[in-house]
């Protein structure tokens, strides 16, 4: 017959499994972070060799393909690893379903570089591709985050993912950048666009300020992170203000792709530093919640309980009498107070991660708000994003606020005119 | 080397062990009902004994404490098969929490029957007692609930919760009437936790009415049902109108006790139907995913993808690029359809069982302000509840953002001085 100290210990067996699924998590989104980097370089070169004609920028491009696939080998041997039979029920079968995505991109990465080799796809739909790839990386480092039982390890994850963002945002600036630089003049769409990239990344930027540990954020005001971001700022003020249709020099194209790669890569230093610390975290607790087990199973049979101690000592009464023991059981402690204890430090960390999952669950509902208006009145990402914004202004609420009003009008709106 | 398909395969696994955990979960939810049942049952009779100076009721006490040992050695033999290893990590290890409290309880309940066979404690004690044990137990089932990763599951594990909270407080409401016509007298603060009851129990079955399937709803206002209420009503009445000290007929305990018990049983009908909709739920939607997931295994080969779908018929694109392909492929559904539906039903999940929490999650913080200022003002959990109703119609705010605001502030309050 199981006792209540079975279910304690039970319990904190059920805390470390959860650590360990997220050690294990820890380790595969740190090949996901390089095989997005890996795509974004590559996506970057193929844009100038398209930009080019194809008469540049080739052995770049191939020396970055065969790396990417090179890193395409290590995620897919880290999936396999991916355990199905230890997952939780819902959170498992979306990240499943995510990995399962992006599994049908990697499958069609091969025939998307032969139409960028043969320039039967141009830059914007190249951009498009490995914008679509990339993205559906990133969300399965989202339903990761989603996933984390832990608040402390939930906090990183939701710094990680939000770190990876920020910095595909950067790269999709470089990508767009490096195409208007290259096809010599400026367009007042991919204007736009370029300030929306801009603007995403600094509020991607924010929720990393937020979460991530204090050393870590102060790496991403380091002076050579700084120097960088002052040449790519002067860059960046050239292409957004040069009128509609004027010339911009191809020359600067290079420049443009290396200060921006130069970023890019501070950055993942940055997220390296990132998914280190987040390996670290995981076996601290780990060792802690074993420390914990352990100490559990010494208290065992040292001290029988009043059994009459549950309808006394709970709830309110429960510092009175502690401290009428204290006296007599000075180091002993009972199983009754270890589960008052856990329970008490369960909830807490509930209610943690009920917050820092608030933090994803606004980005959700946003990004299907967005999805809706873009659907409906056929607006670009960034228009539909300019849209909430201007709502969220107009009617002074926050943003989530007003996607949340969007997407609860869902059903009354007309279906679009295609 | 997995392919997506794999990962959509273990998607659907997931899921339907998910549903197998719950199936599990609501066979030891219904005998925790039953427990919870003639626990109640014990409470009322030993209010009575005591009330009657140990004078009558024995019997009818000593035969339910018998019922109690059997159904209480049932809910233990339940509880061996809770699987540790299946469990989620944080609900797991709550869940795991709560029933090593709760057996902490039933440890000690020989000891309890004890003092009250001797006399020992009064109809207050007992009272408490016993609240305390069965609020330990519907704890269980709120955790249950709060784990379930399907929200229809979620819906009803929801209902059925409020329903038995809802029955605990007309346990309750026994309990201390009980009391009260056995004591022969009335008072006030006994008359201030009747009404406090009388309205606990009816926020309760409004959230049944709005979680509960209809064909059960309807059996809440069944004629029998309305009948026993009506003369329920007339006995409330009395109690809650005779003023402070005045005389009440100690032999309308028996009429009282008689006709509450009537109402719970029926109650307890409603709770038998409500465990039974949860298992039959629960087979239904095993079956349902099992026949999806054969479905899944026979498209596998049938229709080689073009590689390149991934990159054109996702997003924006789906529709349109489904359709010139549906003269084509008519019966035949590719595995980037099924993931891209796959995805959508998940998160659709998701959202609705991020809904149905919610309204648990109000529980939760509802409990925890009042839990606060019962510490901090030394109040009854009646006055503790009467204090957050009366600040949210003050501020004409709802009691949840009441309670929000009452936690925000629990670092700022001054200790309780004892």
């Amino acid at each position: 017959m199981k006792t209540g100290l079975d279910f304690l210990l039970a319990a904190k067996r059920c805390e470390i499994d959860g650590l360990q699924r997220l050690a294990l998590t820890a380790t595969w989104v740190d090949v996901t972070a390089r095989l997005v980097h890996t795509l974004q370089r590559e996506r970057g070169l193929s844009n100038m060799y398209l930009a080019a004609q194809g008469e540049r920028h080739t052995g770049a491009r191939l020396t970055q393909i065969a790396m990417s696939r090179q890193v395409e080998a290590d995620w897919r041997q880290q999936i396999e690893r991916v355990d199905a039979s230890a997952a939780q029920a819902g959170p498992g079968a979306r990240l499943f379903s995510r990995i399962a995505y992006v599994l049908q991109g990697l499958d069609g990465l091969d025939a998307l570089r032969q139409r960028i080799d043969e320039r039967r796809w141009d830059t914007a739909q190249s951009t498009e591709a490995y914008v679509r790839l990339i993205a559906a990386l990133l969300a399965v480092v989202f339903e990761a985050a989603d996933s984390a039982s832990d608040p402390a390890i939930s906090r990183r994850l939701v710094a990680l993912f939000n770190f990876m963002q920020g910095k595909e945002f950067a790269g999709q600036e470089r990508a767009v950048g490096a195409a208007m630089f290259g096809s010599g003049h400026a367009e007042q769409a991919e204007q736009q666009r370029l300030l929306h990239l801009i603007e995403s990344q600094e509020r991607c930027l924010e929720v990393v300020g937020t979460y991530a540990p204090p050393e870590i954020r102060a790496m991403l005001s380091a002076p050579h992170v700084s120097a960088t971001l002052a040449d790519l700022e002067r860059l960046r003020r050239v292409l957004c203000t040069t009128t509609q249709g004027s010339v911009l020099k191809p020359e600067l194209s290079q420049v443009w792709f290396d200060t921006c790669t130069a970023r890019i890569d501070a950055m993942k230093a940055v997220e390296d530093r990132l998914t280190q610390d987040l390996g670290e975290a995981c076996s601290a607790k780990i060792a802690q919640a074993q420390a914990e087990l352990a100490s559990f199973g010494a208290i065992s049979a040292d001290a029988p309980p009043d059994p009459l101690d549950f309808y006394q000592a709970a709830g309110d009464g429960a510092q009175a009498a502690q401290a009428s023991k204290s006296f007599a059981l000075t180091l002993e402690r009972s199983v009754l107070d270890l589960v008052h204890d856990q329970a008490k430090r369960l909830q807490a960390m509930g209610d943690e991660l009920e917050a820092v999952r608030a933090s994803l669950n606004e980005r959700r509902v946003i990004e299907r708000a967005k999805g809706l208006l873009m659907a409906h009145r056929h607006l670009s990402e960034a228009e539909a994003h300019k849209t909430l914004r201007q709502m969220a202004m107009n009617q002074n609420r926050r943003i989530v606020d007003v996607a949340e009003a969007v997407l609860a009008m869902a059903d009354v709106l007309p279906a679009a005119r295609s």
